[in-house]
């Protein structure tokens, strides 16, 4: 999905998940080798690095939406990890946005709800590429 | 998914992946028991069950943005097998719709996929759920 947005995938360590060679291949990650990966040696490399910048928190303790934010190019979407989300003292640093749902379930999985949230952003950083050719156009 | 927005999930045989029990616990999906599933026997049971209903279609050859289409309640979101999408006779039947992409990669998973549209309809069908509380409530 970095690929397809163009986007740059920033790792903060430790992960709970491995990037070499044989792991990303039993993942059938196939495009791996293609995608711009930064990685940041721990929570306090990353926080530095993000000084300055445009920083979005997710996270399902959040009250407010992530459709009520802007986003514009070179933000930074932060998610944390699949089991437990951001630390909400980490989220706390940041505005804090979350994906609503009204059911019994109350959060995505970490992909789903990154994508959810990196292809709406990508609506409003590039509206070009969601413009609609209207009716006519749709293949069918 | 479907928990969490309160979405029927309906099933058109035949399926790529098994729904018994062992099956869905091996894949982790404690809730599964509580959703709230439809199974067709074949598309054109689908296609019989769908007359006089709004269904959209999602392709990746479509040239149309999910985003330009209108979702109300009760209206139906069709996607194809995680491998190749929608037949293209199935697509040309409904409107299409596809998620933009400019990089080198042309399409999500379906999952992923799945969580970009539902999320974006789930917006249009509850903007009470999408209320934003504003600032100072974001629990940071």
């Amino acid at each position: 999905m970095c690929l397809g947005l163009r986007a740059r995938l920033h790792l903060v360590h430790p992960l709970g998940f491995q990037t070499d060679d044989k792991a990303v291949r039993r993942a059938g990650l196939d495009y791996w080798k293609h995608v711009d990966v930064v990685e940041h040696h721990d929570a306090d490399a990353f926080f530095a690095w993000a000084e300055g910048r445009r920083v979005h928190a997710f996270s399902a303790r959040s009250a407010r939406p992530y459709t009520a934010a802007r986003y514009e190019p070179g933000d930074v979407l932060l998610f944390g990890r699949e089991s437990v989300g951001l630390p909400e003292d980490v989220a706390a640093r940041f505005p804090a946005w979350r994906i609503p749902f009204d059911g019994p379930i109350r959060s995505l999985n970490l992909a789903n709800a990154v994508a959810v949230v990196a292809c709406h952003a990508a609506g409003q950083v590039d509206p070009a590429l969601y413009a609609d050719p209207g009716p006519g156009a749709d293949g069918g």
